[in-house]
């Protein structure tokens, strides 16, 4: 195992404290936990917390701020956060309108969220409401899921979401535009090499040089079938059809995101986006916006995710709101 | 080789498209040319150009817009572009009130940035200034190289200078206050893993799995030593010493970029963060803004470097400044 690090045991906490000291304006940390929290407690709107394993970088802490998130937690890599630090997220950001929780579909996510906000409510008295993001269409049931998995789609609830609780919703109606948001986004990706948990010290699964995996998900854990690696436009087609199957997008404006799963070169995330654009295109489905990058990684791992999101009139203005977050900027 | 691409001869025209289509609205290509300019030309202003070899995106391309470039220009994957496109652009951006040259210091692209330059100033009458950024202090001449060379450093230049453009200011100040950025801007960087240039099919260097190269530059190019993987920590406190060594930054105001080489997971970047930040304030320098992530890669290249930029009150305005590029937003 190659990594730029100290120690296995201390990947997630010096982590989290070196995106703490790199944004202090926007971020501080709860001591003694891996809880992010914006610098600056935002009064008079519903909170919103979210969080999962670490190794997702920027994914979750990256989108505390402005227009977004209120709080994220963080378990070590891979591997859910556990009920106490997720209650104590919830207390900090609530401001009496309360809280919702964006979880991922994975089952310790969604297990110890639950609990989390459950005790939130019965001990404290604060209102929490929840959706569970299920954009992955490459399978149903995983090795950490019953169901669909919550993967890059859920950068869209952050920001849709994070902008209606900034206009000052009730709790109900931010939870509605998030599940709209989850209605409306579908996600597949692949990858062609894996990513080492350092905790493991090797890799997650083996390809061979000449092999990629179809329908992977965000912890290296199988999908679709082990191929032989294509070209990018051929690879990006099986992705789209997969996802374009699910849902009817023709005709519609859509936002689209290629993600990077942390490895990935930013030229071949490109050179992704072009053919996607063609293919949108050809196919009378209409882009509204575009964004290309890091957004929900795995750790080293190479490969890439498309995720498309069906755009109603309240979903646009949301999305084009600004935002202003360590990982995500809109002006 | 294994790369998400279609073939080797299109990466950099399939890179470029794939960018422009995914940000219509911030830029647009001129035909066949890898050059990308603004959407919508800027007047009244002087024109910033910049540009090199494909295989750093963002570098250039995403850099262009409001507060930063008005033009980038691509060669071929770590390959300096040639005079024609480069005079191209310089025509296709100047607003009458000349453009300014920001050169990274390799011998083919400064010399094909002045010959551009000068066929301007000769044939069209158009004002030409040129910087060269030399901020890398690894090395002082080196394959590509007479002198330093020019690395992530220059993210800073586009940034403050384009931002001295946008109020107005006349060529030659623009152009001195990109060289107070130069003069008062060092970078480091170290790798963990090469990159592969997709026309040549192998990796530019190799190291064993407990080695890492220190002091490497953008194109893979050796560095001051390989030597065994260290500790995150250690390593930056290598690079710190020898970027501390060369301009004395103890008592100043200081920016910090810690620049990922393309497929470094964030969360190790955030690790070098953490220590770079304790460092500094051990040494009495106060860091006023820090930049983490993806600013200048070498395609897949795992690895990071280190910039550290003296601000004096007229640099800090300028960096504060908004920006709204594809890679680069400030608030």
């Amino acid at each position: 195992m190659k990594k730029i690090i100290n120690a296995v045991d201390l990947v997630e906490e010096q982590m989290i404290c070196g995106l703490v000291k790199a944004h202090p304006d926007y971020l501080k940390k709860i001591d003694d936990e891996l809880i992010v929290v914006r610098a600056e407690k935002k009064e008079g709107k519903v909170a919103l917390i979210s969080g999962g394993g670490s190794g997702h970088e920027p994914a979750h802490a990256g989108y505390v701020g402005k227009g977004m998130l209120d709080a994220a937690v963080a378990g070590a890599v891979y591997t859910s956060p556990s009920v106490d630090p997720i209650y104590e997220g919830i207390k900090a950001i609530d401001a009496g309108k309360g809280v919702l929780m964006v979880i991922k579909n994975y089952t310790g996510d969604v297990m110890n969220f639950e609990l989390a906000g459950e005790q939130a409510e019965e001990d404290d008295d604060i209102k929490v409401a929840k959706v569970v993001v299920n954009d992955d269409v490459a399978v149903d049931g995983s090795l950490y899921t019953v169901g669909r998995r919550g993967v890059a789609g859920t950068i869209f609830v952050h920001k849709i979401a994070g902008a209606k609780a900034e206009t000052g919703a009730e709790l109900e109606e931010v939870q509605a535009v998030a599940q709209k948001v989850i209605d409306n986004v579908r996600t597949m990706g692949m990858a062609i090499n894996p990513s080492t948990v350092p905790a493991a010290g090797v890799p997650g699964f083996e390809l061979s040089e000449t092999e990629m995996e179809i329908g992977i998900g965000i912890h290296g854990e199988p999908g679709v079938k082990k191929a032989d690696l294509e070209p990018a436009d051929a690879i990006v087609d099986q992705l789209l059809d997969k996802i374009l199957a699910d849902i009817d997008y023709v005709g519609s404006d859509v936002a689209v995101m290629v993600n990077g799963c942390g490895g990935t070169p930013l030229m071949e995330l490109y050179i992704v986006n072009n053919r996607v654009a063609d293919v949108l295109a050809e196919k009378g489905i209409n882009i509204y916006k575009t964004y290309v990058g890091n957004y929900m990684t795995s750790l080293e791992c190479e490969g890439f995710s498309i995720s498309l999101l069906k755009l109603d009139d309240e979903l646009k203005e949301l999305l084009d709101a600004p935002a202003d977050t360590p990982a995500f900027k809109q002006i």
